[in-house]
């Protein structure tokens, strides 16, 4: 594909993830926008050439790609505001927003959504982020694809209903699993033990899961059925009636599961 | 430390990645012990001299030390059967049972357990592994402690009381998330997406809990207190009140320990 001109708006960890790994695939960012042009311009200064604006009037810019990382419920003001050259492209990289949030105005909407969870200053194989896209013509579809495509390796065209429930199941996945890590973490630190203990069975528990999927990586008292060990963790419990609730829902879905 | 003559009861997964990382250290496995003498047999074979046997009267053994590999329920039953000879070191792998269940019977109890789930053809380093030891005495201790050491980095002491902690924690952060995973690829499945797009991010959730701790990792719409995001995800989930419940519960853990 050509090597494209690029805008980005926002300076947060999407905004800081994709425009590096945007200029390490050649293309040109242009301009970085934040509300906090000091934010702006710290991401611009990691970047080759770039101007940190803080005003969303790019009518004389030479972009013609204009991605919109900043958090959920700023995008419709973002769009609102939003000045860009005739016939550009503007995508938002949120999961859980629809297409339609960028729809009536005078740019072509589209979604550029890398499935992944950035912290700053944390490195990451972009290349193995799947990107979802979504665009309402072919010709949008065909470059946000190709545009993804330049800096990973699984680009999956999703609509935005699929997008709701991607990210739902992301929730359940990831929210909640970190969640009882911690749920674990907190029941070790009472009896003085460290949550570190746990870290190779963790990693060899969704090596497992991914490896041959977690209906078939199932391990445990419940999907045995081994109501002793049940009952016994139940009795640990006794005195923390939040922990014993999720044991007992989390058993019982376990095994109407199975 | 001197090589120790070492007999394993048990020829399942934990029996398996034991006896040959025992070996691997130098140890001699004199036996091999199961009910199903053919599976004895296949242990046996794939050591460099050990000798399956389908009985548990192990007195003119050349071992000193005897480790109990199979399931809960059998511990008791192969203890009260066992002979060993005079002084002999009796350890079980269990996470969920005591040390208590070893007592009262002519050897000394220990307990030699390795923080992991094994599957059978699943190498792993077991240097990694955490082994959690107990004893009765500072001798046995002693002894149990350094044949740890010869096959792990990570031996702890940990007592009986500690071990149930652990389990029950265990059960939270590994069955209990890989049943988040399952539900996570249920609610994919009936979209027509794949499990495997979420790879990457749950690759990249577990990394950071190990590394900044879950506390600090959480994400995601609860922690935010994002009621609106909630609020779609509920609606997503209204015909299915198991993951509504889950999620609603859920949910509401992670802002109560936040």
């Amino acid at each position: 594909m050509k090597y494209q001109q690029i805008s980005i708006i926002g300076a947060g960890n999407v905004a800081w993830h994709l425009a590096l790994a945007l200029e390490r695939a050649g293309h040109t960012i242009n301009e970085v926008y934040s509300r906090d042009i000091i934010k702006a311009e710290q991401l611009a200064n990691s970047l080759y050439n770039s101007d940190p604006v803080d005003d969303l009037d790019f009518e004389t810019s030479a972009s013609d790609v204009f991605i919109i990382a900043v958090p959920d419920d700023a995008i419709e003001v973002v769009a609102r505001q939003l000045l860009v050259p005739t016939n550009a492209l503007v995508a938002h990289t949120s999961g859980s927003q629809p297409i339609d949030i960028l729809m009536g105005y005078d740019f072509e909407p589209a979604v550029f959504y890398p499935l992944q969870t950035f912290t700053k200053g944390t490195e990451l194989d972009i290349q193995e982020v799947p990107f979802c896209i979504e665009a309402l013509n072919a010709e949008s579809l065909k470059l946000v694809q190709a545009l993804a495509k330049t800096v990973s390796r699984r680009v999956e065209i999703i609509s935005s209903e699929q997008r709701k429930t991607l990210h739902l199941a992301a929730v359940f996945a990831c929210n909640f699993s970190n969640h009882l890590f911690h749920l674990a973490s907190n029941v070790l630190e009472a009896d003085e033990l460290e949550f570190d203990l746990l870290h190779s069975l963790i990693a060899e528990t969704v090596n497992k899961a991914l490896e041959i999927g977690p209906a078939r990586a199932q391990t445990g008292p419940a999907i045995r059925g081994d109501q002793r060990t049940m009952k016994k963790h139940l009795d640990l419990l006794v005195d923390n009636p939040e922990l014993h609730n999720l044991y007992q829902q989390l058993s019982q879905s376990i095994v109407a599961n199975k």
